[in-house]
């Protein structure tokens, strides 16, 4: 089934305790498309980025069977750009600078050859642009998606809160599960945020694996533990694209099979996270990502007699 | 088989954001042999208590088939006494008091009805008293376990590093992980700290769970997403007696079989912190027990087509 993605593609300057990059390509879109294009291959990108965008970059993106038709290139503009630096633990990191540019006006144009998809994933940016997309579909996908952060609950809330009930699924992470709900507990938090629509919540602990929640269940997925995190920048990002993509190439929404998404996510976000940006998701092969699919079965599958 | 339990008795006086105690009973030890008590009926502790350590809490651990015989009452001393309050998160929490009393001179006599057993476990306290326990057993027990502290490798270190070749399994939280390996991945650390002595590690993550490492063998259980964590004393030495009871029990020290306790551990700290102290924990059933590893099993359970 299709998939249709929109959201950030971005230059990112990064800087982590194993060194630093001039400008790359970033943004959530760029991750999340990259990761579910090893799962389906209708996979269509809405994003804008500006003249000094390199064609060479949309190849790549092309390369891996991402339909960019609905990427506006925007000739006179800069393309969206975010740097920033990570703490030691890599957990924590201090934004040095954005700038916006063509993000700062984005109207995301759906082309009709786009109309009809199944699965929608909202990437993180402005609420009020990811309603406008919903608003903007035909016919209403099967399975809408949507990432945020605590930037668009800080300065956003009503516009986020006016989209939540149209969505399916919502991630974010657990400090802002905390902060959308207002009750520490992930548990009750989550059942403050599924009365606010997505009758599916992924709340991402980051190295401490994810929590999926629909209704009164509950999956936990580990994250592998890794000899080295060199960069974190798109991970949650990764995770989302290979969920989404993962849910698209099989058809099936059933919470036995978004179990296994959420593990195809975490093994596409496990190689995010061992290179800078997206260096490490421009080249996998299946068999390595069923490999890892592998590692994750084994590091959480216990019996009891 | 029979386990043997050394530690800590003692009194807590507790306060949490949902209420304060007097108080109550508390120590490692105790925890871990009323966790273990649901296991195994061959229990047997050995510490020390002042002459105001009232004999209904003796009689309690009694009721529980636990071998008291080790248990030393020093009629002219004072019980060792901590005094804490956990800050909103529940995951820090600041020391009021301690008062080591009896502690201060810990003589860990085993009884000659203790010696043979199979299973020991060495509590939370001076790594030296940790190492006389052992040189003091005739035979070495089958399996040696041993909890410690960040505490111990501040004032300890050197005794520490003498008594770790001496045991199989260790079992640490992720920061003394940190600590005591000097990485901050906990796959780094944990192959640096088993390279200490103990070939088994368990890295206790608190509400992200927990990781057992054996060899280049990883196992991740999760800890069960709780409406409410309301005291989390003691639910590391829980999660301890609960693990090495469930061995002691099923006499099985397989990598598989340390999978199932550590899911029996984890069992058992989600009852700890429903109630302050070790409320929750005296008046537990089998049912109960069973089913809340059923939910373990449903939170950590995913089939890969």
């Amino acid at each position: 089934m299709s998939l249709l993605t929109v959201g950030s593609v971005a230059f990112d300057a990064l800087e982590t305790p194993f060194g630093k990059t001039d400008k790359i390509i970033g943004g959530a879109a760029t991750y999340i498309t990259l990761a579910a294009s090893y799962f389906t291959k209708a996979n269509n990108l809405v994003a804008v980025v500006g003249g000094d965008f390199p064609s060479e970059m949309i190849d790549i993106l092309v390369s891996h069977g991402i339909n960019t038709e609905g990427l506006q290139i925007k000739e006179e503009g800069k393309t969206f750009f975010w740097s920033g630096k990570y703490h030691e633990d890599m957990n924590t990191r201090d934004t040095i600078d954005v700038q916006l540019n063509v993000m700062g006006n984005f109207d995301p144009i759906i082309p009709d050859s786009y109309q009809g998809c199944e699965y929608l994933m909202l990437g993180n940016t402005a609420p009020a642009i990811q309603k406008q997309v919903l608003d903007r579909m035909n016919t209403r996908p099967k399975l809408v998606m949507l990432d945020t952060m605590n930037f668009w609950m800080d300065i956003a809330m009503p516009d986020l809160e006016a989209v939540l009930p149209l969505v399916d699924v919502l991630t974010i992470n657990d400090e802002e599960a905390r902060m959308l709900s207002g009750e520490y507990s992930l548990r009750k938090a989550a059942n403050i945020i599924m009365k606010k629509g997505p009758k599916t919540l992924i709340i991402k602990k980051g190295e401490h694996g994810a929590l999926l929640f629909q209704g009164d269940r509950i999956f936990f997925a580990p994250a592998l533990p890794l000899e080295e995190v060199f960069d974190p920048t798109g991970a949650g990002d990764t995770f989302a694209g290979g969920f989404i993509g993962y849910l698209a190439s099989t058809d099936d929404i059933s919470f036995e099979n978004m179990k296994r998404a959420i593990i195809y996510g975490s093994a596409m976000a496990s190689f995010c996270v061992e290179k800078f940006g997206s260096e490490r998701l421009v080249n996998l092969t299946e068999k390595e990502i069923n490999q890892r699919v592998l590692e994750f079965v084994s590091l959480a599958s216990f019996e009891i007699r």
